[in-house]
């Protein structure tokens, strides 16, 4: 047995409430090693003999199977050890390490589900299917609140031009996000700022004028609420604007100012070319970073996210540079945010592992750019194959709790990245296919305006071009393929909510495929990544549940048996 | 090169600040696998070159070697990935898995060591000598306040009998704690309680009558601060007494009570005997568990606990059962008295891996059965041999930070566990042995009343006898081997807040060494724990910092070459 390999902690994604008295233990053994795996668990304070569960391989990278279990105690109170079998030996796996013969004060421990550290992203957060908008870029309903130099909309954007797009815009094509049939609209930043991308706060009260007022807000969300859509915003609370009041009376006062210390200033009279004090980034002196270990620093921008919320009824606030505040101020953002909304959704943005901040007590989600790094990889740049795309969704799968998962946003791009069609060199039918995967694998599939109609760009500023509304330039089979999937989504709820396991991973035919089950329900997904027909045989499969007697295709209603199915080139399946 | 073993995360201990700009990296790899390990470290906005720092090795168990390092940017941004050479190979060790070259987004991101996030356990309790006392059996200061029956002092105890110790007796034999030289005097509940433990409180705000009052308290209290000593009271909220006014009310108006949520009660009317409603441990009646779910329980509890830090001055708090309770409940907590008193310490008792409650935002430390346990298999069972013991306190001290290794209540026993000295077998040699390696070793060594003059005892009741103040009763030579190893510490800072690192570990012998090491300074520990003479090479330790030329050992200010050295059976050398 290779030890070395073997891995649990009674915390995080190794061990964490399943139900009120259920506990899902996660195992790491090394890839292949073990024949079988078990836990014996008791009541920590109890006599009677411990019962058995047998772990089964929920996931696998290059290096590790990952075992689960869920185990149920009436008293919640939960001691257990390991039980390993690698053919050659049997060994226990214990807090202390491994043992032949079982001994006392060697169990791992969870010692009581406690009520109150229950918790999960908001339901209706979970596999919901968000559209990202950056507003200046997606309609321009009222020409009147325009900035005075206002660029044609199919212009190539430049990182300073402004194109006039603005609230009333949405409120305008609302009906192309109701045809689209998604769940949530998350908006970048639409508070006053001088920019086009609005991160650069003057006031976190007050919607740039260019945008719209308090009154075309509220008409926004009433909209998204009517139609059953939940909005969430961009809290920018790492840095703020050089045209910020506190900023611009430290630029006047200097060590005179009240506000003096909500910067880092590294030296009196503050000069802003080059920046003397801390900013977002690398001397970027439009963006003074706050300094939110102060409490009346906190307590301003904690205000900030609660006024919105409670005076307007956003649904949630996705976290610009999250993960360079200090962990205290998102734990008190939690607090009073879901003292607001309890279902207010709460989504950060860290491009990498990010458990430290999905432990119940800051984030519900991240924007997932693993998800869309490994998507890059596999669809677009082609770099990696079938099993090494399976390994890296492994890896994040296992990192976080399911519901969490669920909660992800996945991405494919932003408006921090080349859209996802370009990086795939135009080819629609690599894009179309990430779009299959993005849509039906767990998570929340994010949607960054224009996508689905075909829009391209490179980075930041070409991947925030106005949106194309000219239908004839849109690409109308790639909506439609859009719209298909999304509403298969709504019709299975194992595509929403359900357990997800890879059961083919073959990188000579570069064939990926996976299972979405819940509840009896199991939606088998199986997408070519190559120029070929592949075939793959559906006896193989090794279904999480029962294995079904025939499948039907649900994008062409077609029945199939359990024999080779030919999938056409670039080709996705999704059978029931 | 054994990738599986290989292993390291972007937080917890793993990756922690060592100073604002400073942060303490920690890689995890097979023992004896790497010949070299390095990081390569870089501002995760910049675009110079990275820089490059070797790792060392800081701590070895039976299967990994543990390498650490710290790395320093002014920015407080890291990315960083790893190089590990092991002879045959060079790989990159990233967030995504290991490669031969480098590539872009692969690499860790501590993204920033932001101010609010830097916490550390109060200095003041960071290497603390604390003696624990259990008030009913340490002196009966004033037998007018004595229980109605109370036995002989010298008698067995049960577990409902008194003796009638008291606050008076402490303050009448606080001469014994100065002479011994310690720093923090922690004591089981004193509130209001039925009981000798008082772990079943029934009132929270009122001294327990047997005790003393408010005024013997505060005199305690100033008692212990003019003599420059912290106090540290027992906390128990995760269950009441069954006398609780809330409880009682329970009792008597069922579902009428405004109290009926406080509780778990499984069907009205509560019954007692068996009790129907949720209890500590196995259906112990006297202890109904509390909901601290609720906003009105926490308030409660919060209250009590901000009153006796705010209105007494308390120095910090010792939390009974503190894992059963929930995280969310302990954020709290920590935010409210750390606000009253930043000073203040707070202390869980978790028996088992309890990294999930030391993130900075619940306790500075924990009751350190983990360090117990591992002494009773080395010094007294003797189950395991050097090595076994170097390894069990390598997973402990990779486990926690630094300044939190620092600030663990390293104990022996408790009024929990048998006396150490019993478990010894009654063999005071080793008994004194591990108590020189429990006051040098790095902690806050916890001395439970009684041990420091050779009392023995089974488990609870028995190892709650009353304190034996006889002094031709006590072991004279064992509690000068105590002072004058307190005072050891107290002279050498390296003992109390130094470094730690094994450099002996032979279990044929069965001698275990460290090193303390701190600013210069070193001190050598060596430990026979064998019946028979045994020789150290001491050109053989290697040393964390410059060889010394000459070495004195602290206890008999003989002078020793770095060559062979004799230690006596079961003797210990402390050279500096």
């Amino acid at each position: 047995m290779l030890r070395e390999a073997v891995f649990h902690v009674a915390h995080g994604s190794y061990a964490y409430p399943a139900a009120p008295d259920t506990l899902r233990l996660t195992l790491r053994a090394a890839k292949g090693d073990l024949q079988r795996a078990a836990v014996l668990y008791w009541d920590r304070y109890g006599s009677s003999a411990p019962a058995a569960a047998e772990l089964s391989i929920a996931a696998e990278d290059e290096l590790f199977s990952y075992y689960q279990v869920d185990v149920q105690l009436k008293t919640k109170r939960f001691a257990y050890v390991f039980l390993l079998d690698d053919g050659r030996q049997s060994l226990f796996y214990t807090e202390k390490g491994f043992f032949e013969d079982l001994r006392p004060n060697v169990q791992f421990h969870y010692p009581y589900i406690a009520t109150g550290d229950l918790w999960e992203p908001p339901p209706w957060a979970q596999g919901a299917v968000v559209y990202q908008i950056f507003p200046e870029r997606f309609a321009n309903g009222d020409p009147a609140n325009d900035p005075e130099e206002v660029e044609d909309w199919d212009f190539p954007p430049t990182t300073t031009s402004f194109k006039g797009g603005d609230l009333q815009g949405i409120i305008d094509r609302f009906g192309h996000l109701v045809d689209l049939g998604v769940d949530v609209l998350y908006l970048t930043p639409i508070f006053a700022s001088p920019s086009n991308h609005k991160y650069d706060t003057t006031d976190y009260y007050t919607i740039d004028p260019h945008f719209g007022d308090e009154e075309t807000l509220r008409e926004l969300i009433s909209l998204c609420h009517r139609h059953g859509i939940k909005i969430v915003l961009d809290a920018v609370f790492n840095h703020c604007g050089a045209g910020f009041a506190a900023f611009q009376d430290v630029l006047e006062k200097g060590t005179d100012s009240p506000y003096a210390h909500w910067f880092n200033i590294h030296s009196f009279p503050v000069e802003t070319d080059p920046p003397n004090y801390e900013t977002f980034a690398h001397e970027v002196a439009t963006m003074p970073k706050l300094m939110t270990q102060y409490p009346d620093v906190r307590e301003y921008l904690l205000d900030v996210a609660v006024h919105w919320v409670k005076e307007f009824g956003i649904d949630g606030w996705r976290l610009d540079v999250a993960n360079e505040i200090d962990h205290q101020f998102w734990r008190e953002f939690r607090q009073m945010v879901k003292a607001e909304n309890p279902e207010a959704l709460i989504v950060g943005e860290v491009w990498h592992e990010a458990s430290d901040w999905l432990r119940g007590d800051q984030f519900d989600s991240v924007m997932n750019y693993l998800f869309q790094q490994a998507c890059l990889d596999f669809f677009a740049a082609g770099t990696i194959r079938a099993r090494s795309f399976a390994n890296r969704l492994a890896k994040v799968q296992v990192n976080y709790p399911h519901p969490v998962n669920l909660a992800m946003f996945n991405l494919l791009g932003s408006h921090d990245t080349e859209r996802f069609l370009t990086s795939c060199g135009g080819d629609v039918r690599k894009f179309a296919l990430a779009v299959a995967f993005q849509l039906t694998y767990e998570g929340s599939p994010m949607i960054y305006y224009g996508d689905e109609v075909g829009m391209t760009g490179l980075t930041d500023p070409d991947c925030r071009r106005g949106m194309v509304w000219d239908e004839e330039e849109q690409d109308q089979e790639l909506l439609s393929w859009y719209k298909k999937l999304i509403a298969l989504r709504r019709e299975h709820p194992a595509l929403r909510t359900g357990q997800t396991r890879t059961v083919w991973a073959d990188s000579m035919s570069n064939v990926y495929g996976f299972v979405r089950f819940l509840e009896g329900e199991q939606v088998l997904v199986l997408l070519n990544n190559s120029p070929q027909v592949q075939k793959v045989d559906l006896s193989e499969i090794n279904w999480p549940g029962p294995t079904p007697k025939e499948l039907q295709d649900l994008l062409t209603e077609e029945k199939h048996n359990l024999t080779a199915l030919s999938i056409p080139p670039f080709g996705v399946k999704i059978l029931v």
